[in-house]
């Protein structure tokens, strides 16, 4: 099992569309048969950063995402949207066992 | 729908009974009525750092959550375990809407 926690931080003019975006994200993202989590959530203290929580069955798994349709419009939608590049931390997933 | 991002950076030598003390409050946890998640991670470059990804209804289940049995369990269990304090950072949760 692999998570990632992918941390967003975006420009104040742009929260509503990149919320928008990742809701479309999460909307494909689910379908995929290896996406377990594919959560999507703001900040309270600080509405400009996002969370992207990710949980995928196996490694080959977050590759395929990459290829995906909803993948690259999200990444393109949001690409000028960022104060900083977007950055993930890589977890294996302990519990839940099972879905 | 509030989310919590938790961080817990373990000693070398607990890291074993520490997950074990995690999945232990997460058997108990996902039985909670108002939880939707109650997922254990534990971070692939760094095996002491771990992260408890919790998803509660609403903010007065997540108060709910540290009358529990099993959280007062998991506090006791793993409180000399910790290299510094847990921390904690709060989300809405945008996306699931259900689950």
């Amino acid at each position: 099992m692999l998570a990632a926690i992918v941390y967003c931080h975006v420009k104040p003019e742009h929260v509503e569309a990149f919320a928008e975006a990742c809701r479309a994200n999460h909307a494909g993202s689910v379908l995929e048969p290896g996406v377990r989590r594919f959560d999507v959530l703001q900040e309270r203290d600080d509405p400009t950063r996002f969370v992207l929580y990710e949980w995928y069955m196996d490694d080959a798994d977050a590759m395929a995402h990459r290829d995906t349709a909803h993948y690259a419009a999200w990444r393109d939608a949001t690409a000028d949207m960022f104060v900083e590049p977007r950055s993930a931390v890589r977890y294996n997933g302990l519990a839940p066992v099972t879905f």
